[in-house]
């Protein structure tokens, strides 16, 4: 369909690839570099008139780099007339800053969303919003998707055996919940307190992980102290063995040691964040969101609900 | 006066200092931080409710961050109830992107200025636009000041013979125009052509030069292209000795090798632009814009026109 056009930008070449791949389109051809002072040159290569436009672009690391590329291919894509600029975030960062949790902070997320529909995005479709009150911040329609059909197929096909599903705060209860339902298993929660941000402290865990396989699920691993303090008591605890699993992969600072020396068997993830080099240990497992994506997209494009999508 | 507030991040804290003493009032007591994963971490210290607030920030390389500071500050600033949320933008980057030159191009100044506003500022402080017209970008106040009078003075001072003074370009005319009127000089233009960004060339040389001291003067000087040419040329036509000046010292990619490696003399910049460690080379000489910008600020402040400081 010559009027589905897809962009890609810097943050997920390849993700792009995979979705264009799926809805069986090439990506549209444009071109986003530096000037030599470093300001984002962006050149869109083909007309794009009267197009439903998806930019594939997350917000993850360098963030300010990410969300500036957006904004300015936005831009771009506006002022080039396109019909639709539906932005696709598998990573919406800045997300943990959507509300005043001291005096005089900002709002970050919802700065990022207002600067997002001033640039001219007239949707967003995302993943996982790490709070989903983000969805109110836009008055342009959001689809959410979300990875647990993914991850819990990932593990329904290990065929394992006496499984809990472990949310690692009373926060991702929900997420915790849904997963277990799908995989027909019992939830247990971790009850924890983190003294200052990415300091992580474990708790007691309230429910029965005795000689059972821990599955911890959450939405982002940033450096990873949450999960594996996690997973190490659940081990302490009696727990056969753990798995753990999220959507966001973020993985900042002493986050792949962490998990390298912890007691997590294996760690499965999306590709809403590509993993660098660095990142690539043999525990870490990340799963496409491609398909999801692309089916999302097909859905906008065709004007049908995305919600049929949370089969 | 406590209900002015001068805020500083990170591109210009040596500047913002020198305004706050020019001011007579301390720096506002804030903090911007990363985050483990990079994002942006501000928090304001102290109570700004009710005040006018002045916050210094160029935004230089790296632009992208810059930016997002700015309105990430802005977005604080405006939830903690300041009464004025005053940008003072030395350096107004990504203003070369101020028109589509191509099909498809961003307008990417015009994009910043309507970020700026959706975050919330309510008035811009700037100095020598690139193009005047992002003046029109904004719905705001928008003040512009010159760094001609505070170049023309450092020359004046200088007391050199039999000068002339030069536009590297037909666009630089008015304000080498300015700069003569000050020095009481006469005017020479360069007809160059360039061939794409960051490339110049150099044409012939319209004025008399002839045994003269020339000074160049330009609004930005990015990969000194095209000032090192015109120098060059300048003195092989028979200029005496060439002087070039700016306002704004971007200096990126092999500027700094071309400027130490050319005829130029001395080159005459401000501190719009902080200059790093290894473009403090001797032959670059920056002024400070503090004194001028804490007029404006102080002018703002007590609601008085800003234009009388184009004496
Ligand atoms: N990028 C980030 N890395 C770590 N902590 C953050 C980040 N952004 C915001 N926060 C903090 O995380 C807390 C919210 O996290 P949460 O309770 O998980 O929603 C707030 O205190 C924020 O200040
Ligand atoms: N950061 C930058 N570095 C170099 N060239 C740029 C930059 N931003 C925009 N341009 C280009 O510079 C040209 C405008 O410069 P000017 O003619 O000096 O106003 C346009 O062709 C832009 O594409």
């Amino acid at each position: 369909d010559p009027s589905l056009k897809v962009l890609t930008l810097n943050s997920n070449p390849i993700l792009a690839e995979q979705i264009a791949e799926k809805i069986g389109v090439p990506i549209s051809k444009s071109s986003v570099a530096r000037f030599s002072d470093g300001e984002v040159q962006i050149n869109i290569e083909e007309s794009i008139r009267g197009c439903d436009t998806f930019v594939i672009q997350s917000t993850s690391a360098p963030a300010n780099e990410h969300i500036m590329e957006l904004l300015i291919m936005i831009d771009a894509l506006k002022r080039a007339s396109a019909k639709t600029i539906n932005v696709v975030l598998p990573y919406y960062g800045y997300a943990r800053q959507d509300r005043k949790a001291r005096a005089r902070e900002p709002i970050t997320a919802k700065l990022v969303a207002n600067l997002l529909e001033t640039a001219g995005a007239t949707r967003v479709i995302t993943l996982d919003l790490h709070a989903t009150q983000i969805q109110g911040f836009f008055d342009i329609p959001v689809d959410q998707l979300q990875a647990v059909p993914l991850l819990s197929d990932y593990f329904k096909e290990k065929q394992l055996d006496d499984i809990v599903i472990v949310s690692p705060d009373h926060g991702g209860v929900v997420r915790a919940r849904k997963m277990a339902d799908r995989l027909k298993a019992p939830i247990a929660i971790i009850d924890k307190r983190r003294p200052k941000p990415n300091v992580s402290e474990v708790m007691n865990i309230v429910g029965n992980i005795e000689g059972k396989t821990a599955i911890i699920i959450d939405d982002i691993i940033d450096t990873a102290g949450t999960i594996t303090l996690a997973a190490n008591a659940l081990v302490e605890s009696g727990a056969k063995e753990v798995y753990a699993c999220c959507t966001h992969p973020v993985l900042s600072g002493p986050a792949i040691e962490r998990i390298a020396n912890s007691k997590i068997k294996e760690l499965v993830v999306t590709n809403s964040i590509p993993l660098s080099e660095d990142k690539l240990i043999d525990k870490i497992r990340p799963l496409s969101v491609a398909p999801l994506l692309a089916k999302a997209i097909i859905h906008v494009h065709e004007e049908r609900s995305v919600s049929v999508l949370f089969d």
